[in-house]
């Protein structure tokens, strides 16, 4: 689910950064035929995602690195299981190591934050939204982290949605020359969303023939209204300022969609460590 | 002190990461030939870092946008301060500025919360350090932040530093063949840092003739207790669990260094809005 | 509207693709000093797309090489009109020529077949429509060309558009669980469009709430039956063996919209020339 | 024949390209379990070229994809032909499908059109060449594809040839001292070619010592005699309108060579489809 | 002379190199703030070669830094003569300075041992040849210093000239199906060149219709005797061997060209300096 | 123990630089089907270095070549003595063998220099060290040679060592103050080294606290007087014009590590042919 080409260059382009001209620890402290195996353990609770980058960004060091035991993406971790056991050249491990478990500690650590909303909103009609406030460079994992916590994406970047903001709306002098403009001009496959901050925009979004309405930075009882308002005739996506202490309430508004920045542009590490033993 | 081929780099592909095959929304709704200015501004205190990079991605993509009133990194910036205007074509800064705040959030959030960790253990002869646990692709630029933050970089990779922890120790047989195998092959521009877990592997570390000496994951009065058996010979770094709530206790114990992962894999984007308005 | 980060890679390749190890020709005959001008013109009636790519591909080489008159993207262009005049050094001239040629005589190409297209429809409802059969590389162009020509762009590519083929439809076993599954998982950004060949499909892709229905390979009657059938509850696009002599009528159906693969898979490249003087 | 670095790199830009972000189509309709085959198969008469080309690009995205009756690049192939037949992850397939055809397509369609112009010399001792007029990129594959057709490949860029030009001679300052500095400074494994418009040309061109006589734009008389003066001492290319129509007429000027710059630049892609098959 | 889109990547790369991820001696002892200049000087009699590259690798890094006094690539440089002299931030300076200087030391190594070739035969008939036994990646830059020490270049790589060796000749079956072979096949802008050992190779060689004979590890009478044989008819190249010390018997042998392997795979770096000196 | 992400981009570029649009003299000589086998010899003695790149690098173009007999990186090779057999396909074989060559002579040319280096000062105290000053992209194949030889690596860039050079201290305004601000700011992982020139800048040097010091072009009585004062407390380096005929002397001055950047960036290739005989 991870498109290959860009794997394939991001594990390269991590390795080499952390590789470089060398790793010197492991060129001076091991002889390079130490064989021996390692097993990845969970130091907390946590949704699992990016085992398959993890196991990868290995493969791509030496691909006769073997792994057993590897637990899926998605499933729910406690604090001491054991994901996965790798065996092989113990320099090919040690190098990778931390390169692996960047990936797989901050793919799984967006895995648990949105598993952790969608659990918020269960039993409402709410589904929970990312958006494009990424790592840079890393949007295609941090994405795909989402989907594997149980959201949704939202448009993946500039080139696959149309979304009318505040600040195209200035640019423009409006919201209806704004939706009338995109309409002449856009793909026939592409919807046009616009973000609305009161009712009366509302009312002008739907006017003039937004597929899907935004509502930013509204208060729950604004949006309810709001969502009355449109009546199920376009989607209706809450956004601004959404937090785990907040989005319940959010979702009880009626709002069809709810977008967290926060998914991905303040992403805790899940806890992982990797542990070495030699082969005896 | 942003290397200038890596910045270049960097920028590229994350632009070419957003706009891909073109930005949809301002293509459907600026006719190309708009100008105007826009305004970064702070939505909550925050060590601002990363405004060359902020500047420089709005260039990349249009050379004829004008800033003025850059803040510098580092300054502490109070809720509501403007930190920089912008001019010129409003497609090109429309289309820039979700990569640009991408980064300026990730490095301002990153330096915020490193002042933090700094100014918690001030007072003590304790300076703070980063680790290798950054977002892949982006260390550069997070260790660029933490310094801005008032930290200290430890070793930017694999390649420019020799740290052996104990995964090495496991493979290499023990604490002292370790060392000893490494001083045999490391540049003599490199020091040897040695992770130890208790009294008795400090006391091996020293006697092997380690240059640094890491206390991992050990109890404050333990780690007073190896600092003192330490004596100021070589100095000592504090790892493992490090948080704002006890970075201050271990600080205390005399250690000359505390590494925090948690300063670049659990990143709190810094709230930063950018709004436009159009040239009269 | 080509964004800059493709473009300035797409001209560095295609020069470094014909200069590679230098140019032999004007390195032998050529001191390097001489200066001039050139012209470049049309040499057969066309649509003028590509200027700026052809612009750029001389600075890229030569930042001062100079350019007057440079007729606009869009324009019909008769026979024997200049489209524009360079100046500078003769070397950099005739060492970008043909490449900045190849870019400029397949776009205007392009731009110039989507206009024939768009007059022959002309009157009708329907618009015409690009594929995504395009030169391997080079779909940055070739879309934006036939845009230049008066045409819509389809969507770029995989990722921007949900298009559900009969080779998906055979996978999923039918249209309706194919678009039941769809909509579980799409961007809420993106539509629908489903590929249909007979009114019994069209039915069935309705019913199951497709947002665009492609007819496929239809005669006429049986599109203009479909036309009929669908009512305007969603775009139609035709698709299929759609020619210069066939599109009329396939328009005169009632067909929204009609996707022509020949526009950029089968180009005919304008003819440009263009012409030095030496400078007396 | 395709040199692999290069083979390598236009695949993985163009399914790049394609790909992006991922296959939204695919990865809502199928579940990445589902196996099958598929052929592709001939829509018209053709000289296939490129089947290596098609066959590396499923492979590329997934090596565990099979093929099966592959028909050999140079083939004349007949409409309803099975061309090659794939089995595997339907994922795979469908996600390839266009990028593949792309290829095999525009390739096809160059030694197809390459095929009927070296047919309508047949018998005469004229042979058929390409130009540098082909699509940016995709050098390599188009001059494959020529070759595939029958037809000889020109020089493949700037480096391996020298072609004085009619504005290398105004640069130069006449025919004569041309090619007197090009005899200085070339390697002495490339001949000198010169462009000349005239008899009298082709005599101070002969006298110079170029190597190769290119007769620009001129009537089949003139052609004729030109031929005739050149008497055998070095090789004659025509060029400049080359059409099927008049490609036979001028072939029996004598000339050696004829260079048809539409082989490349105007290319009629193809008619090629695959269709897929569920595994029972 | 170099062609640009090769010059640029050779540089960022060659930087990216040793800056990787910063330079740690500059950024630890500067402010970054000095200004100052520094003078690029030669500590031996050498030709100048790569002048160009020098400024280009500082102006990547840093746009403002000024040169003046840059000597001419080719120029004969004594002893202690000032090459350049560079002004601006001091940090840039130093950065740049190793990748700067490695090229030029290079470049002027090369042109300097070439210009002693090039003198050693001096009076005769015979040029000097580069080959392409170059280091991997700076071919561009090693066949340049050799023109610039007034040397040829033989062919720049395996696509621009055919050069059939013993290898060659071995699979084939031998010389004459060998270059009858190539004949059919090659584009009719290259020569053929064929390798051979003896008089009756040269003869079977000329026979066969080669247009350049390379008499390989011949002694000085059997090369005389071939140059008497061949007769004028096509040039005749001298390898295998050769150095400074008999390099002018063969030249008196009567060959055409010499080609000389350790232009480029022995070079001697040109000793040079940059000395700074900080703005009063 | 060269990084493989390196050592494939090496290889890439390499034979892209060599094969760009194809080998062209392969192309039209072999059919492409002729198998056989190539020998690797020794014309002269030398230490092998480079045995898994030279097999890396046919292997890179063609996974099926087979090696056998293949010698280890670091023995004394024997001019006459078989380094490899190859085996597979001739077209492969020939069309790699340039490039392949041009890295193992390049790597042995260095590990044998070094060699004689390490011998010449055999049974001193002192190790014989790299510089930065290698060939621009080759820096880790050049070091590695180095370290085959027998020879310690110095830092491998700007990043992994603090070198505090003669201007630097120039732009700090003094070694004391250069070291001062150092070590402020530099990793801890990292030591400081001070180029001095004279006993006084010795004392000052040690006194500011220096972790290393390095003697730039002393005279050998200078040379051991700064060991004797230095007494043992630090590392020390010589520098500056070292051969061959002096290193012994320098060596017995008893300083601890004499760098010569003769070793990289005056490479003498080593002499190895690759002979090949087809299949019977």
């Amino acid at each position: 689910m991870i498109p290959e080409p860009a794997l394939h260059r991001l594990i390269r382009s991590a390795l080499e950064e952390d590789i470089g001209a060398g790793d010197a620890t492991t060129a001076a402290v091991l002889t390079g035929q130490e064989t021996g195996t390692a097993q990845a353990a969970a130091k907390a609770d946590m949704v699992l995602a990016g085992m398959g980058v993890f196991r990868e960004t290995f493969l791509f060091l030496d691909p006769d690195v073997r792994f057993t035991g590897c637990l899926d993406d998605g499933r729910e971790i406690k604090h001491g299981e054991i994901l996965a056991e790798l065996s092989g050249r113990l320099a090919s491990i040690l190098t990778a190591e931390r390169t692996a478990l960047n990936f797989l500690q901050r793919m799984s650590g967006i895995a648990t934050t949105t598993r952790r909303y969608v659990q918020a909103v269960a039993g409402t009609s709410a589904r929970i939204l990312d958006t494009r406030k990424t790592a840079p460079g890393l949007r295609v994992l941090d994405k795909y982290a989402v989907r594997i916590g149980g959201g949704l994406n939202h448009r993946f970047a500039l080139y696959d949605g149309v979304l009318i903001k505040d600040n195209h709306i200035t640019a423009a002098g409006g919201i209806t020359p704004a939706i009338q403009r995109a309409r002449q001009k856009i793909a026939h496959t592409l919807k046009i969303e616009v973000e609305v901050r009161n009712l009366g925009e509302v009312r002008e979004a739907l006017a003039a023939g937004a597929d899907v309405i935004m509502l930013d930075n509204m208060m729950p009882e604004a949006m309810s209204e709001a969502v009355r308002l449109i009546g199920g005739r376009v989607p209706v996506e809450a956004s601004g300022n959404v937090t785990l202490a907040n989005v319940r309430q959010i979702a009880e508004t009626g709002v069809d969609l709810i977008s967290v920045g926060a998914l991905t542009h303040s992403v805790s590490a899940a806890d992982i460590s990797l542990l070495v033993s030699v082969r005896a």
